[in-house]
């Protein structure tokens, strides 16, 4: 029997696959499962993308551009103005989610065995597209105490090599919910230029940005022209997550050309999809207005039940619609399983996502579980409860 | 200014992409291009297909299951088995187009540098999901001679090393259109259990086999269930390559379970896509009855006209829409740009893919073309005359 490749048995599983089949137990006994494992909004899609899909006249389903209409990409250059980041259609690839811009810009710019600094936790995936092109993630600690602010550039410092091709960061963060500040920004931007680095941000979550606070882009920093490459997506900006749109935008014309090759190797993106994130374009502020109001009340209520639990920390996320959340126990691994294995009150329990998938270091997080508020407000409440009185239990046994 | 990688470097441009601007001139001149270069059908897409998208009552565009959704495979296990094929949904996961599908089997079953050989000329992509991955494509000469039949074992068995992890055919072939007989599969089959090799076989033109001759699909080969992978699509099938929908089929379930982690790791395929794929699974018999009845005498008309122009070779296709036409001039990929940028024939002129782009032997295919008949025959018509007559001129110079 031939036999699989080292490359694909070290591609990690998703930090939750193993709990689907304890879930889907509890919900065949008649559990309810509280879901705050997922990044899949609620929010519904706006009308305008639902529409231009309704409304389309297709008759011959045919390849599109490789990189996406001129029409479609002049569009989103528009949209990005406003953010104060000054880019033409020339700048941008249209992809296949986000997801794919990550895989495009790692082919990119690192060669096998090359290495990507990223600050941990992070999103799993990083790791599935590192490994699937042959270069190595090199991880460099946040931590929970500052609300997984950017390390100190002596940490990043420590870490460079000879193969060190990029530094990627998420901005606003998937799993921690932190806003780089833009004195962040620029300490990286020095720190890109110094080492002749390429950086990478990956802000899919750009609207996600509370409390007052503005999204900087590393596309608004002056002289990053040649190092900053952006990955963004339309899966959480218009809960459009389903239609598997995104884009790789950068002012590097050598990186386009090159990201293009990789695109044209998979002929081009889902023709459905642009039609309607191309609409979705047009979705009127009063939409996000409405999305950010909810997420920041969720994310209010959450933090104060959440505070209730005693011997809990939380990192008060300012973006994005997710946090990280140290238990007073030793395995959150364990203890999510026990949730849906063992436990329920009064028929219901919660599904977390253990955080140690989150980061490349072994025994980091392992006491920590990434909570996304992507729930009505009453449901978060029911949860919260049912995770304290979880933690209680569990811990008394 | 930090540099690209040696992987997105080398990675291949595709090889009409550099005629293109040269096309896009000649049609500012107002020449009227024929496109005899593209594998885009002209064929309507089935109605099913398209109805079941302007009928979708999606509100929440989510993502769908990583694999596709029991029911999308379920069906998809029943359209195989009319094919003689024997499998169950367990067996399939559904993917971003063929592609992707063939991203997923280079990754689950080669590592860095380990080789896969694929017999030549093959399609262009082959060689940019190899290159990204950090695979090595090691081709095998076929012959126009003999229509591109399978070339002898013994070439197989020279180019094994310990390195090689599979063979990859396509069946029927693009560029050559060649169908493989069963007897040639099931040499292939020996061949691989002999040297513990995967066998790949890229069957997105299963449908389009000519002359009364019956596809033989290497997951029809008893005993070869844990070597057999097949790559598959709706895009040519149904007219669909905008939806972006294909599968990656094997019994072999480590295959399944290792090429899933690469599929979670891009979180799903596109979702209006696979609700037209599965509604196009419904597609009546006289749809295909009448594609391929039209194919055949695309076919046959265009195999007439070449046949008038001296000195030149076609191999006989019995498949797919493609055919590999040598011509009696030396430099394929001069004549194709000449075609566009300085001949016409009554304000009209060709566009074809030079060959080369098709062998990864260098210097091989440099006189030889491909022509893809997706076009009505009276257009066919006037391509083949446009052709010979600027063979005649392009001779003289
Ligand atoms: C941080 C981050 N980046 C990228 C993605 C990929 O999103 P998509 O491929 O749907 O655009 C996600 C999805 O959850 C994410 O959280
Ligand atoms: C032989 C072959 N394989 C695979 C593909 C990829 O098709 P898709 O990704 O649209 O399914 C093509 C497209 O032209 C092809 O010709």
């Amino acid at each position: 029997m031939p036999v699989i490749s080292r490359k694909g048995l070290s591609m990690p599983s998703s930090p939750i696959r193993k709990l689907v089949p304890y879930a889907e137990d509890a919900k065949d006994r008649g559990v309810d499962v509280i879901h705050l494992n997922i990044g899949q909004p609620d929010i519904k899609t706006p009308q305008v993308a639902l529409d231009a899909i309704k409304n389309n006249d297709i008759e011959v389903l045919s390849y599109s551009r490789t990189e996406g209409t001129d029409q479609f990409r002049k569009k989103l250059a528009a949209y990005y103005k406003p953010f104060g980041v000054d880019v033409t259609h020339k700048d941008i690839i249209v992809t296949t989610g986000g997801s794919e811009a990550l895989s495009f810009v790692m082919g990119s710019i690192a060669d096998t065995d090359d290495e990507i600094i990223i600050p941990e936790p992070f999103y799993a995936n990083y790791n599935g597209f590192a490994i699937a092109a042959g270069i190595k993630v090199v991880p460099v600690v946040s931590n929970i105490e500052n609300n997984f602010a950017l390390p100190p550039l002596e940490e990043f410092e420590k870490s460079i090599t000879a193969k060190t091709k990029a530094i990627l960061i998420c901005n606003p963060g998937n799993p921690t919910g932190y806003l780089y500040k833009k004195e962040e920004i620029q300490k990286l931007a020095a720190l890109v230029k110094k080492h002749d680095l390429f950086l990478v941000a990956d802000e899919v979550y750009r609207e996600f940005a509370y409390d007052g606070l503005e999204h900087y882009s590393i596309l608004q920093e002056p002289g990053l022209e040649n190092h900053s490459i952006v990955v963004d997506s339309v899966s959480k900006r218009y809960s459009m997550c389903g239609a598997r749109i995104g884009f790789l935008v950068t002012r590097n014309s050598s990186v386009i050309q090159t990201a293009l090759k990789f695109a044209q190797a998979r002929l081009s993106p889902p023709t459905y999809a642009q039609i309607a994130s191309e609409a979705a374009l047009d979705t009127p502020q009063s939409y996000f207005d409405d999305v950010i109001e909810e997420y920041v009340e969720r994310r209010n209520v959450l933090l104060k039940e959440l505070s209730r639990i005693e011997g809990l920390k939380v990192a008060r996320p300012q973006g994005a619609f997710y946090c990280i959340v140290e238990l007073p126990i030793d395995d959150a691994d364990d203890f999510a399983q026990w949730l849906l294995e063992k436990f329920e009150l009064n028929g219901q329990t919660v599904m977390v996502a253990p955080a140690a998938g989150f980061y490349a270091t072994d025994g980091l997080g392992k006491n920590q579980i990434r909570i996304a508020y992507v729930l009505e407000k009453n449901r978060l409440i029911k949860a919260v409860e049912i995770l304290k009185e979880a933690i209680k239990i569990y811990s008394q046994q």
